[in-house]
């Protein structure tokens, strides 16, 4: 891979954001990144041709990454957001070895996020098979404070209620209740919603917790540890005026892109469609 | 693509079945095929590192389904079975102009068994998003007979809860309900288990419709359709013991097929690991 910064010679702060997800839930990583750096222009790259990654192993869901990283590399990205708790779980280690920009995953601010928001140290995580199975929140959380106990459930019908657009219904609370109640009755006061779809089920999680659970918004977190990275690594845009989004999918949009849309209020223009091949064969 | 016949000369009826689907749930075809024609010898393919195909385009799909297709020739199948309604539904077309064996699907047996089994010429269709939205299954019912009326509907959630082994649960009634209660109340009397996840869900699905509807079971058929279609070309095992059964996934196993094997009674040795690339690099 090479570093197209050198390529190009143009300056780091007329580059975009490079933001990746399996699909379409890492929108709400864009949405929570237009509200905080709206002079930033933001390349979002969602492989729906191989939607979801939660239920696939480590090695293919890190391949999958870095083909999607050497895209973003393509497009001159100035920094990489790994918008997608699974790829951040499995892949980072890897895309940091390799990419030669920054890379930003969601589990490291989700969890000191978590442990800021604590007050018994008892923390619950959601999110895919493959984020769940990882452990990788338990050892961000534990590395933060080793005091702190986690309590970690895969709950994988959340995306596909999400995804049909069931935000308000009564099947979704349910879902909601089986996947939360061992949690709450183990004892958790901060629950991390670690999978970027989980945002739009907000309000449902919220009416089955109440008050007594605070919520830690893997989203909001990710987008506040990508303005702290800007700023440290002097890569902020320069531009006063509104920066662009550029959405790429690699298979068409379908219906719950439009649900996102609205859910997120996202200005989308045209989504372009684009395949992604193996670096070595690239 | 050679024709593995022509480059072994070994006889045909020493050749496996192939078999593939998206992921695990061709298993179902798998076990109606076990029982129905117990001295084959199947080969079978779960794409399970690109699964779930239902909410994919039709290029996308075609293209998973050529690649797959090239590695079961590579296995010297005498026959391809895509026991995978998604993949009939968009692939089948493609497969069968540039395959040198037979290629039998699940969509033609289920319209001739639904159009067989109606009485009052209305039948239901449920199946993944990309299936129903091909109308793969109102063109092959309307072809049999132009007076039937079908109701479609897609169910995307089904395939997750049959996945998380929520098979008898009070949650899976309810999505049960909220997706055929349209269809009952439209007055079918026979309804396609248009998807091959969805014979694990049979009980649920009966439970709710009563003896007022009919099943038709597509892993089921698709097994009698190949039966017939080996006869008619000369292609049966002449083994009088027991065929041997491989499983071949592209992604390590998880607990979806430990469910699966339970549900279905299914003897599954070791598991292989298999990657898919496009035909034109391998």
């Amino acid at each position: 891979m090479n570093h197209p910064a050198r390529e190009t010679g143009a300056p780091a702060r007329e580059k975009p954001i490079g933001v990746f997800d399996s699909g379409i839930g890492g929108l709400t990583v864009v949405r929570a990144l237009r509200e905080l750096l709206p002079n930033e222009t933001i390349f979002y790259l969602g492989d729906t041709a191989r939607v979801p990654y939660g239920g696939k192993s480590a090695a293919t869901v890190e391949r999958y990454s870095l083909e999607i990283a050497a895209l973003l590399l393509e497009e001159n990205c100035k920094t990489i957001v790994v918008a997608c708790n699974t790829a951040s779980a499995l892949a980072l280690p890897k895309l940091e070895e390799t990419a030669p920009v920054p890379v930003i995953g969601v589990i490291q601010p989700g969890a000191e996020a978590a442990v800021a928001a604590t007050r018994n140290r008892h923390i619950g995580v959601i999110g895919t098979r493959a984020t769940i199975k990882s452990g990788a929140y338990e050892r961000a959380i534990l590395a933060l404070d080793p005091a702190v106990r986690v309590s970690a459930r895969a709950c994988p019908l959340f995306v596909p209620l999400i995804e049909e657009g069931w935000l308000e219904s009564e099947i979704t609370d349910r879902v909601v209740r089986q996947y939360l109640d061992p949690l709450v009755r183990d004892g958790i006061d901060t629950l991390v919603l670690g999978c970027t779809h989980y945002p739009l089920l907000r309000e449902a999680i919220g009416r089955y917790l109440g008050d007594a659970v605070q919520l830690v918004d893997s989203a909001q977190n990710c987008a506040t540890a990508v303005r702290q990275l800007l700023d440290a690594e002097d890569l902020r845009a320069a531009s006063v005026t509104a920066g662009e989004l550029s959405v790429a999918l690699t298979d068409p949009p379908d219906a719950f892109l439009d649900v996102a849309r609205a859910a997120l209020r996202l200005e989308i223009g045209t989504v372009q469609l684009r395949q992604v091949i193996h670096p070595a064969k690239s």
